[in-house]
């Protein structure tokens, strides 16, 4: 027979996936022999069991269940409905990990219409035993049987209202009494049965109801945020009841180790006397810092605060604890890792290492890598933001808060900024053309796209704020307004955006600028110490290579040469070369194009300091550069010798129905070997002169995208070959130089062993190997996602977070086939997963040799790769 | 050492790939003691040597050619060049297959300006010499350094002018001479050098033109079209002259022993006495049936026909043969196996059979299955097509021929062909609103979309005649009218169209219906018998159907429910659906479509008399049902109580960025299950009544489509189960079904042991498969595929044959994985690859159960199944 039920003496600490966080560390505390109120974890697998049985709890998980209860009575000396000296418990959820979606707490469960009058009997206290159980009911339909608490809370003011009184205290037990009829009336009439009275029945409602939350909307979201498994399930903690509230010796309290905002050393929390601990969080009565309990009850402090030491020392990490103390008696009711802030994370850290108590390896593990973006970008005033109102939420698409005036178009957005405003450039979706009035924007909110949309990925690498896929924002950009939350904002009205949580704010809430200290520089050299992945950033201009390498990136492992092709003084050339009828023009075109490309390589070498860039040649289908607005058709049509009609016509019949399967990548080398020829010529014109000017020593990588075969990038690569080996003739130069492809076409990974025959590296271009092997999209799946999510069908975002199970199995594939022709092939990642965590730990365990992410998920990799090292050491 | 050349005395048949068809067979007519001028052969892999070694012939093949020079010289007892009686030699191609696109002879090779004296002098014909020599250096010209034949030809006639001659014959050796000397000065001219004297540099350059041309445009494209690999290369055939213009007891001719037109048993044939083989092609004289040698030479004759007959029977099929006679001597150049309609394919085969030649799975194997579309399809009546003036030519999308005067959309061409006019429709793109004009038109042409685009898909399934994709058309589709080949043809003009060449004819050209004789019926026996893999049909309507179940479909495949949808009194009701709300508002749509699509299914099962039948749900991304033109919308506004704007709106936004990678397939179920529910109802509800009405046991099979992740069918599937399990509830059945998915995203492959969990069949949508494997849309892939195919990157079209590389690696490993969860996991496929034979081989190999293909390739994926079969015994 399974056991679905442990005792707290029956578990330890290490037993976490079975008996959730909170049943193992009560475990845990109880075998350090603490003052625990005695009780039994029902296990997270009973809870997985109750999800495959239909969602019915086993006749032998309710005995398991029964059993424990009977040692409880036993041990406790006190029986369930008693009607002289009740046993009551509380029930709570506890999951591996904290899940703050979950259900949280039922108290006093156990009391009835007989047992309260036993309850006040031996408590002496009628007040208290009645102000108990109408508490009880309360909880017990709100959180259980999820009657609106609002029901209730009418009652309660009714009540007090017709007696005059200003708090709940000053019922008496005779108004409670009354009230208690009222409350079970109602849930008479909500359930249509009346308030089961059998204690067990209550017990084994209030364990489904945990386990039914597990599933319920807020925890899936919240699971998927935090990349949770649905399978885990939550166990249930079912623990004799200790009242805080029981006079003036007795009382309630919640307290850190340290300071969990700032991570300074000490303890660092609130009580209440003569509480329960939901009187601390209905706000009604002001908690008091834990110092002055020192003054309440001297005793009580002191042991306190040495238990709270002990943990501390035990768990070798910050605590976040719960307490009562009943009649001068003090009980700790949970312990736990406390959760912090970035910032006070990484001191603590590095305070718990100074103080020996944890290993550099230890300190790296203990910060969230995601945690990390809180310190590189802006935040809200918390003071201001406690005014601010939400007026909408989409996806936290780029860390950073923001506040400004919103304007419509690239060219608005430009303009005021140049009039020194602060800018949040609002827009349906941003392309290629509004790169400009981007950078001027404080942030950046749009109506369409997901987390790796076009504004979404550029201002990543921007290191702007943007929340994007607001699909609930009516905007009209013709009239410059848009309507959201109630509110119609127009050009020049101010909004703030949180691109952490993706919240969006009427008016101007104040920031505050990050601030990175020397302990940060500590936890990145231990990182860069353990780590075994190179870490490389995408960048495409020299201001964000200086940034890049600021943030300890060792390279470039993306520069996408076509965002060199937007600025205005350049766009023109491209356009005027796609719309040439011969080779020879789209040469001529392209040769003007040369000393921009060519300057551009120059300055992020130079930036570089002798780092490697890898190149990746034109990408986009060509259509994304071509004018659709009039006058850039008529200023072309000019420059072309051509009709506004002839031009209209040419861009017409770029059209693709499916741009992301189209014209692009190499296909465009394929077809126009000239672009390839051009941006060869600027890549090893560029290295050779820098090498030359600074003594620094460059080797150019030269990366083919959208290879699907290894033909095709054999033919692009011998016009590369030829045109460098001419570069190098002219120059008098012998510059080694590397040609490697992107593997993110499905095929590329299943034919990787003929590819790497002529690839000297690969790097996973995971964006676009994700969009093809589940065939959706990035930009369309944002219509059918969340039905997927609701279904549990996927649980997190594949273009965030690394679909390990299918597009994992082609990097792998493609990782074993390459080094297999290649043994020394050099394998990275440049798509947006090289700066997710989780993503970073798969490539870590596939043996890649770097990943690649925009600037400010530089110092998140680092982390991610350092603690991808220390946990797989040896395996 | 490596053997390059081979005697002819040392090789045989079975050396086809070492020495092309034509070297293997000399050699094996040399070994049967038939009259062969002796030679040798350089084999193929001396080509690829050619190429490897970056087009230079090694100095080891050189040294072999000329050892076997010297061989034959002295077999011959001349010598090459020599004064008094030179050696001429004759240099052919030879490819493992014939191919028409590459160089194909060069005669009299040996002559030079003193060599020509001494051939004059050995034959005593001055003429006959200097004549031989006119002719050498106007084919070396031309055919070797590939100077324009026209040059030659117009001195040719000048001269004849200038001496008031008609016929070549009619020029006296000193006319030649003269003749002899402008055509060195436009050698001279064209080349910067003096015509080659030396006899082994003209046959060292002989040699690389053959090498060369099998790399030429035309040699590239047919490879491409009869699926012949790049990297075969060809062998050279260098053979000693033979004269068939030596006077009257001389001649060449060319012979079948049975007529490849009708298959009839007889030697079938043409000669011209004292001619050389061009003299037959140049037309000037007309040949003479082969039977009138009988009466000019008939000891030729008779030992013509005796070899004949040898020959037929050492090969066991008819043969192909080309002869010389030289001054009563007759002597073979050539024999193969002839060439021949698919009727005359089938008649032969059947024939040798009943001689008891072959086998029955000879017989089999001695069709092509490709050709079996002749059969199926109407064809030109070929004495009008020899007044057929092509204007253009484009993709051959369907096979069979057509003419009808042209209309440009679908309601015209209705209304025309309700008028009794034959059409044909010509259209930009066609879109499934165009369904029912392009059932009512013969022919099809559109200008964009490749052979896999809707027009070619549908009209392939209708059996209707389809050229795609002709991107020379210029078209007013407003103004109804299209130039091509220089005409401009309005509204109403005849044209006529090939589909299964591609061409496009002016005006009306006589057809002549399709005839299936019974030996057709005979090879589709035998081809039954014989094969493992079973062949169904994708059909979506009830006529279809029954067409498929008479060409020998054995059930449908996938029955495209979409389809069903578009008729004009259905399209509103989904449309109403699509723009509903709420899952109420859709449901209420849906249950008016129900009967439609119950009583379609009803029809369908019907026709099929027990067959399976396998029925997709709902797949494309519903933007696709959506009106466009003003008066529907201002319908449906009126229908569904909104304005026009609002219904504008909402079509709006559906757009997608990318539809192929859209909200389309199981996605649309997941996010309404209420469609799921109708159409498990409508199967369902129809299966049963069927099955009571005709008392005709029916298993239906539903099969979800665009499935990425187990969860994700799971999902659909508990939808289906649930309604299927209500409706036989209701009508009180216990009937059986089957749920089955595609595998067409590469996901599902990768995951496929997972997915087979919860699917009881697989079918590969190898169309998307493609698309998603090699990253390019079919619609957009014809930008850029010809470059490709000019580049030697790919070589055929990867959505007309499969690339067995790449796409199959993933049919393989869903095969396997999916077998290994289920081992009885029934798995086909349903791509347009069903019906293409090649594919069909593969999908043998791979062990599926069953392709399904569109009707009229029912009888080609049959005949190719068996073919398989019997490739592959013991395999």
């Amino acid at each position: 027979m399974a056991k679905w039920v442990y005792l707290f003496k029956e578990g330890n600490a290490d037993m976490r996936n079975l008996l959730g966080g909170k049943g193992a560390n009560l475990a845990e505390m109880t075998n350090l022999g603490l003052p625990i109120p005695q009780g039994f974890t029902v296990t997270t697998e009973a809870c997985t069991d109750y999800y495959n049985n239909g969602k019915v709890i086993s006749e032998e998980i309710q005995g398991q269940i029964f059993d424990a209860l009977k040692w409880l009575e036993g041990v406790q000396g006190k029986s369930f409905g008693d009607t002289s000296d009740p046993l009551l418990v509380s029930v709570r959820s506890g999951a591996r990990a904290s899940m703050p979606g979950m259900m949280d707490t039922i108290l006093n469960l156990g009391l009835n219409d007989e047992a309260v009058e036993g309850f006040a009997a031996k408590t002496g206290n009628p007040r208290f035993a009645y102000d108990s159980y109408r508490r009880f009911i309360q909880m017990f339909s709100d959180v259980v049987m999820e009657i609106p608490k609002s029901h209730f809370e009418r009652i309660l003011d009714e009540e007090k209202e017709s007696r005059g009184v200003q708090y709940d205290t000053d019922l008496t037990a005779e108004d409670l009494k009354d009230i208690i009829g009222k409350f079970k009336s109602i849930y008479k009439e909500a359930m249509g049965e009346e308030f089961p009275q059998d204690p067990k029945v209550q017990l084994m409602e209030a364990v489904k109801a945990v386990f039914r939350s597990w599933d319920n909307d807020r925890a899936i979201v919240y699971r998927r945020m935090n990349d949770i498994p649905g399978d885990w399930g939550t166990a249930v903690n079912v623990q004799a009841m200790v009242f805080g509230n029981m006079g003036n010796t007795s009382g309630t309290g919640v307290a850190f180790t340290r300071n969990p905002a700032t991570g300074a050393k000490g303890v660092f929390g609130e009580y209440l006397i003569n509480a329960q601990g939901e009187d601390v969080v209905a706000g009604v009565r002001t908690p008091q810092p834990i110092s002055r309990l020192a003054e309440d009850l001297p005793e009580c402090y002191a042991q306190f605060i040495e238990i709270a030491n002990k943990l501390e020392d035990h768990y070798r990490d910050m605590q976040d604890m719960e307490f009562t103390i009943q009649e001068g008696r003090l009980f700790f009711l949970q312990t736990r890792n406390g959760k912090r802030t970035a910032h006070a994370a990484i001191q603590i850290a590095c305070d718990l290492v100074d103080e020996g108590k944890i290993t550099p390896q230890e300190a790296v593990c203990r910060i969230e890598a995601k945690s990390l973006d809180q310190l590189l970008h802006p935040t809200f005033d918390p003071q201001a933001l406690k005014a601010g109102e939400v007026i909408g939420s989409a996806l936290p698409a780029s860390p950073g808060a923001a506040a400004g005036q919103v304007y419509f178009t690239a060219e608005d957005a430009k303009a005021a900024h140049e009039k020194g405003q602060r800018v949040i450039l609002v827009r349906l979706e941003t392309s290629p053309e509004d790169i400009e009035g981007m950078h001027a924007s404080e942030g950046i909110l749009t109506v369409r796209g997901g987390m790796t949309s076009h504004a979404a990925v550029v201002a990543r690498g921007m290191g702007t704020c943007c929340v994007s896929g607001c699909g609930e924002i009516k905007i009209d950009e013709a009239e410059k307004y848009f309507e959201l939350g109630g509110y119609t904002f127009h050009e020049g009205d101010f909004i703030s955006l949180d691109g952490s949580t993706g919240k969006i704010y009427k008016g101007d809430i104040a920031t505050v600028e990050a601030s990175v200290g020397g302990n940060f520089g500590r936890i990145m050299a231990w990182a860069d110490e353990f780590r075994d992945l190179q870490v490389r950033t995408n960048a495409d201009t020299p201001a964000d290579t200086i940034n890049a390498v600021k943030l300890g990136a060792e390279g470039i492992g993306l520069c996408r040469t076509e965002h060199m092709f937007f600025e205005p003084d350049r766009i023109p050339k491209i356009r005027k070369m796609i719309l040439s009828d011969t080779a020879e023009a789209r040469e001529a075109a392209l040769m003007e194009l040369l000393p921009f490309q060519k300057s551009d390589f120059k300055a992020m070498y130079k930036a570089l300091e002798g780092r490697p860039m890898t190149v990746r040649y034109l990408d986009p289908p060509l259509h994304e550069f071509v004018p659709t607005d009039e006058e850039d058709i008529k200023a072309l049509a000019e420059d072309m010798g051509m009709t506004p009609g002839q031009v209209r016509a040419k861009c017409d019949a770029l059209h693709e129905f499916n741009p992301m399967m189209g014209h692009r990548g190499c296909r465009l080398a394929v077809t126009y070997p000239e672009i390839a020829r051009m941006q060869t010529r600027a890549v090893m014109e560029a290295a050779i002169e820098t090498q030359e000017e600074t003594g620094i020593k460059i080797v150019p990588e030269i990366m083919i995208p959208l290879v699907g075969e290894k033909k095709e990038l054999k033919f692009v690569k011998d016009i590369v070959v030829e045109t460098a080996e001419k570069v190098k003739a002219e120059k008098g130069s012998d510059m080694e130089y590397h040609i490697g492809t992107m593997i993110e076409i499905p095929r590329a990974a299943l034919t990787a062993d003929a590819i790497a025959e002529e690839a000297e590296f690969f790097s996973f271009g995971t964006n676009d190997l994700t969009q093809m092997t589940f065939g959706f999209s990035r930009d369309d799946a944002g219509k059918f996602l969340d039905s997927y999510y609701k279904a549990k069908i996927y649980e997190s975002d594949p273009f965030a977070r690394l679909d390990q199970t299918g597009v994992g199995q082609l990097v792998e594939m493609a990782t074993e086939k390459g080094r297999k022709t290649r043994p020394d092939l050099k394998v990275g990642v440049c798509g947006e997963h090289g700066g997710d965590p989780s993503s970073v730990e798969f490539f870590h365990r596939t043996g890649l040799n770097y990943v690649s992410c925009s600037p400010f998920r530089v110092p998140i990799a680092r982390l991610a790769a350092a603690q991808a090292a220390i946990a797989n050491v040896g395996k």
